[in-house]
């Protein structure tokens, strides 16, 4: 199986180093979780792990465990703090499966009742209305 | 949080009882995978834990870290299997978000340079083509 390295440069690797700033939601010795700032829903984030891994063709299973127990915490208080009806848990891996940044995420996406995932339009959400998101969701953890 | 009832006649858990056939991949002490007879892409998978969970919101942590386990190994073999390019993994909670059997599972599809995922058609796939496709995975185990 052939995997391509992992680049410290990614923009996931500068927010778990501080270098640029996110919308944190929660944080373990293993995991990071914040808002995705091209949201396709409201309450739509990101849980990724803290070792360096690009996706799951690579990462350690306890590392993935880790992940999806954060996954599955977050996508609880996210499902609450919203009152959704729903919740869609998408992992997309190197370029053909549509990943866009190399270090493994999972996002999870709060959903309603006849309301469909917005489209990648690749427009920023509205810096405000994600941090009032966040603090909803951290509020319900 | 509310969650519903687990169904013990929804048909994974008939697939999992011997009760309805499936193309099966893979099986260990948690875990079952075995192929999507509505695949959106070549290849597509599912992985299910054998203990009953509705979905991310009710399955035990550890539970949910084997299915993992799974769709990371069989996720391997696919790619290889069908020299993809790259991964998608979905997992859908409550219809709103998806899900259709309430019983938890995780679609796994391998990708292919400029082909997009099939839509839903509600049209089954040609078992015998199944068949093979199940073949070339668990070969690549």
């Amino acid at each position: 199986m052939s995997t391509t390295a992992y680049d410290n440069d990614n923009i996931f690797a500068k927010i778990l180093r501080g270098e640029l700033p996110s919308h944190k939601l929660y944080e373990d010795d293993e995991t990071f979780a914040f808002m995705d700032i091209m949201p396709r829903g409201d309450g739509h984030f990101l849980v990724i792990p803290k070792k360096p891994s690009r996706n799951i063709l690579d990462v350690a299973p306890d590392s993935l465990a880790a992940v999806m127990r954060t996954v599955q915490k977050l996508g609880r208080a996210a499902k609450e703090a919203f009152d959704a009806d729903g919740l869609t848990v998408q992992q997309f891996n190197e370029a053909a499966g549509g990943q866009v940044v190399f270090h493994l995420h999972v996002h999870v996406i709060p959903r309603f009742e006849g309301i469909a995932l917005r489209p990648h339009t690749g427009e920023m959400a509205d810096q405000s209305v994600l941090a009032q998101q966040a603090e909803k969701i951290r509020a319900a953890l």
